[in-house]
């Protein structure tokens, strides 16, 4: 049964949404924190209560917790073992708090045909519950194998704007688990696909992949460290596309070219493949 | 201050407390359960959607959830950067389940003189909340450093009995992590001897150690695999004295010695220094 095409323009109902100071020291953990590297433990990421250090926020939280809402289910029935992450962007207004409640409200804005499969794509604002003061807002866009075809728009082709020639301006490697996506999903994801050979296998993979959104988690701290001195109110905006599937224990190597209060950037796999393309963020 | 010593006897008003399934994959991931080795991914525990596999739950989760209520603060004032754990059993009537309730009361049975501090026991025993039926029992032994030499009871000297000389019957060895404790914590215990390096200073460690019920459930998933078939209802209690602390990033060596449904235990670290000691387990 194709995707429901009229679901492009539809608006969820607002969702609510909230987190503890405890889910966001599990999130950081997921995405990789604390492990002990060139940043050591990122203490005021992984914990509350160390001497002299006020616990901040990762702001990829903001692609977790702010994704409430998305008005999937208006797609129609697909396979979800078929889907996949395929861009992600969020937008800060400001340095995520520990504990919070918001209302998040998602506007379905292009299915996009893309012959072997389908392009969904997903705007959310998120809002302060309590004072209606915007906390941040995120894009989303999901690829559906085996859903294209359908005779849609192709969408703008992806932006080919090379990467300077030039050697980029800060490198960071980091190094998953084998088991970061079991952790991981306790953030909130719990797709098989990420956690059971079984159902990764049926998907079309060898073994479980990590979620695209850990990986934008490791590579949000990378710009975080390198770019805006750890300090999560500087980071203003981040995209990435997912090119291709990180396994759990692969290394990802974020390479960052500055322009300004912007930067591109892209991260590669110890195979030297790409697995984040076309990445841009801002920073202040 | 010295200790109240008429805490001797007192038992806990009833205590409730609750755990999901959430909270077990959390746990097991504290304890090291799906890091990549021999036992692979254990999905039993890290897992609650894996294809034709049930959840279970890792047996030392009583010592963690059947702690509640034990009753502290009756002792009286003391530094609580000079407690540590000194020893721990649990006692199981059958396999935790992954949902619960319980109520637990808790006994303080023995305050001993140690000479360098005191040796503080207690008894707790956990029911359900709803039938009353017992869930398991666990005892602590907390040693208060420096709350020594009021002149009392030393207490049943540590008994003595010597491992067998024979190799031991099944040995395996797991790696903790740097940053074990930062996801352990997550379960419960925060208190900052196990994250915070000021603090851990302060209470004369180099740096943090692992908490003594982390290691605890790293031995208990030892015996559970090489015992008891990785089931865990075929646990039936665990005993062991703290000797010495881990560090995060230890490797730790758990040797046991079988006796029909009995087994003795211990476990070295990287350095060959004993750090669980005079260890027992029965099992069916």
């Amino acid at each position: 049964m194709p995707l429901n095409l009229d679901a492009v323009g539809s608006t969820s109902e607002p969702t609510e949404r909230s987190w503890t100071s405890t889910d966001c020291l599990l999130y950081a953990l997921g995405v990789g924190a604390g492990t002990l590297d060139a940043t050591g433990f990122e203490l005021e990421f992984t914990t509350e209560n160390s001497a002299e250090v006020s616990q901040k926020v990762l702001p990829t939280l903001a692609a977790v917790v702010g994704a409430g809402g998305t008005p999937r289910s208006s797609l129609g029935r697909f396979d979800p073992a078929m889907l996949v992450h395929a861009e992600q962007s969020i937008e800060l207004f400001g340095a995520i708090p520990t504990d919070a409640t918001i209302t998040t409200t998602s506007t379905l804005t292009a299915i996009y045909d893309k012959g072997s499969g389908a392009l969904v794509r997903s705007q959310a604002k998120s809002v302060d519950a309590a004072s209606g003061q915007p906390v941040f807002s995120t894009g989303t866009g999901l690829f559906i194998r085996g859903e294209g075809g359908f005779g849609g728009d192709r969408g703008p082709s992806a932006e080919k704007e090379p990467f300077p020639s030039r050697a980029p301006d800060e490198v960071v490697t980091y190094t998953t688990r084998p088991d970061q996506a079991l952790l991981y999903r306790l953030s909130g994801d719990r797709n098989p696909l990420h956690s059971d050979p079984t159902f990764a296998k049926r998907a079309g993979f060898d073994r479980p992949i990590l979620h695209g959104l850990c990986t934008y988690g490791f590579v949000g701290r990378a710009l975080l460290h390198a770019l805006c001195g750890s300090e999560p109110a500087r980071l203003r905006s981040m995209y990435g596309r997912f090119s291709r599937p990180t396994y759990p224990g692969d290394t990802l190597t974020i390479s960052m070219w500055v322009d300004g209060s912007r930067a591109r950037f892209h991260t590669d796999n110890q195979r030297g493949e790409r697995v984040i393309d076309a990445g841009t963020c801002e920073f202040s």
